[in-house]
């Protein structure tokens, strides 16, 4: 439930955990004007920090979905190089960036979906060299979730609206810890946790994986050689700890984006700009989508995939099945929370900080590489109570990762 | 009352009448969060009436409020030259520009003045190539209001908080014309009556101006020459009609920035950055304020005249006492508003408008011609029922204007 005072506490731990905000620095902070609120808490919960100044941006996506209704192709797709100027320059001073979301999933529902791709893809391109910014983790980064009204009655379709939007907020600090005596001491464990399951997996020389379950997936997966397993708290260039997403459940890398062999089946539902896309299915080969079927959003599906490089995978994340956020048994229709419920892939861009070097080299020597890059990074479920998961080595060693959708090992 | 349909209408008033805007011409839309709902019926109009793109900007007083609070005085007063780059950009690609205020008259009640001051100052200056965008009329403006709850609690304290935002509503609904059958014609005809007041005092060869009250009020005023009486809708350097202020009444020009003497009295309070100051008067000599008191607020007027232009005089504006909004008997605390039911002067900038060719000038040479330049214009009121305002030529010839505080003649 919002309360003023549980919401400063988790303003606070957003500060300190999430982006560990340090004196004297700058601070981008985005939210939905529907969290104007929540907003204001973080906003002075930054100040109380130290922060030197902070830039607040509000965005409606109640606007955004009028423009992409009126606007033509044309003026959606022409976004002047300045219009990000000052995130940029913002970020280059190294301003901390915290994101609030507190998406509608149907915001752009009924939207034209090609021309509503045209346009987010054309502001993607624009918005890259801030993006670019903090994917190479120069500065620190949250994104965070508020509870919305059109989420919440999403999420809980059968409450009342005034109570489904407190439901979510519980929903939102239970899985951030928040509802622990000690939020910051608790994803400081967590993190922890984490940790010493990357480092499993780092020393472990696995070069390739194998996944699958009863529900139709069997899928190979080479690792980029050097590829890097991460999880939990991130580190700036310089050194500074921070929480990248609150919550996170996942242990992830980059696969080799011409590495690819099989079939993934989707587990849960995914929400691509607005649009639902459910009971999908992609078929690779060289790490390349040949085929694809889905029950509902298959256009969406089509709308990605003009993209090539939206056609191979940028991620491969572990989560157990009994995570905090799948144990709560709720389908969030977010990728902050869902992807962090279920063993997910991401379509498009790998992380530059899965491969240590990747942040300074050209796209073209990522894709030497097998790191693959793209205006977009989507991710999708596939997890399941039954799915199993096995590493093997150079050298055809054989280890058991995941049993029965968990760890098959403690940490 | 906020109704969809009447708050629809004004949308349309504001799009058609406010900013006249063109088919394809972009549109910088301010607006206050609190607003959203209504911001974004304007947003919707102004594409249906063929606006390009539409960069919608959300402002925060509670948020500003914070910031003034907490962040320090060098983090206030540095403001990065790219910070206003887009709207800077959109309007030199010709934006309209629509801002929609609902300020709460108390925002920074009780932040440190001289801070306030300095960072708002800072924020003017990083502004200004924006600023002069539309001082010189390249594009179309317009200054509106919308109801907020803050604004409503202060203009009707006795009224239960939605009752006082509904009132609210009607009497920017009443002084905008929108209670007429037909709001744009009306404000055609209104725009007419302005301008043929306009149009006598520019024949009439008036070069200075007697102004005198039983309050305290005994002021003269010379005029630059060729200074031009302005009302009504003006007109951008290419020629488009549109109303700068919504509501207006006004008839206004610009003083002699060393030629004003006597002393002036106020007769409504002014609300400068949140601070309240009330029964104040200016004792001028050469065109400077030599001598000031205020029976509440005095701290603010210091801080003003700590810019040297803003000791001067940049406006005098002729409102009849009996014009729809003092008639409406309501004190706003909005400059928007309460400007338009008294005379009013205004201390700092003159507008170029008001000289042709100063547009053109640089600060020296306005200040050369007697045109005043300042980071700030500040509006306040002396209009009473017995204001007696008389005109007189170069030769000396006497032309009442005002008698009992009303147009001494129809037009």
């Amino acid at each position: 439930m919002y309360r003023e005072e549980t919401a400063k506490a988790y303003a606070k731990l957003i500060i300190r955990t999430g982006v560990n905000l340090q004196k004297g620095q700058l601070v981008i902070l985005n939210a939905p004007i529907e969290n104007a609120e929540f907003a204001r808490l973080v906003l002075e919960e930054a100040y109380r920090a130290g922060a030197r100044d902070v830039l607040l941006r509000y965005f409606d996506d109640k606007a955004s979905r009028i423009r992409y209704q009126y606007a033509s192709e044309d003026a959606l797709t022409t976004v002047p190089a300045w219009k990000y100027t000052p995130i940029e320059e913002y970020a280059k001073a190294g301003a901390a960036y915290i994101c609030i979301e507190s998406d509608d999933p149907d915001a752009f529902f009924g939207i034209d979906s090609e021309k509503l791709g045209k346009g987010m893809n054309a502001e993607a391109r624009a918005k890259k060299p801030f993006q670019q910014i903090f994917d190479k983790n120069e500065i620190q980064w949250t994104v965070v979730a508020a509870a919305g009204r059109e989420w919440a009655k999403k999420v809980f379709p059968e409450a009342e609206e005034e109570w489904a939007v407190q439901k979510l907020w519980d929903a939102i600090y239970h899985t951030t810890r928040m509802d622990t005596p000690d939020p910051e001491k608790a994803w400081a464990e967590h993190s922890g946790r984490l940790r010493k399951y990357c480092d499993f997996l780092n020393d472990s020389g696995i070069t390739r994986l194998h996944l699958e379950n009863s529900l139709g997936t069997s899928l190979d997966i080479g690792l980029i050689p050097g590829a890097i397993w991460a999880g939990g708290s991130e580190k700036t260039v310089k050194g500074v700890e921070f929480e990248a997403n609150m919550p996170t459940e996942e242990v992830f890398t980059a696969p080799h984006r011409e590495k690819v062999d099989g079939k993934v089946c989707s587990t849960l539902p995914l929400n691509y700009q607005g649009v639902l896309i459910d009971g999908f299915w992609f078929e690779f080969q060289d790490g390349q989508v040949v085929d694809y079927g889905a029950k509902q959003g298959k256009e969406a599906l089509d709308q990605i995939f003009q993209d090539e490089n939206c056609r191979r995978l940028g991620e491969v994340a572990l989560v157990p099945y009994d995570s905090l956020i799948s144990r709560s048994g709720i389908l969030f229709y977010s990728t902050l929370f869902d992807e962090n419920a279920s063993c997910h892939l991401a379509l498009g861009s790998g992380y530059t900080s899965s491969i240590p070097g990747a942040e300074r080299m050209s796209r073209e020597e990522k894709e030497q590489i097998g790191l693959n890059e793209a205006y977009s990074h989507i991710d999708f479920m596939f997890g399941s109570a039954d799915l199993k998961a096995t590493g093997y080595t150079e050298e055809g060693r054989e280890i058991p990762l995941f049993e029965n959708g968990n760890w098959a090992f403690g940490a």
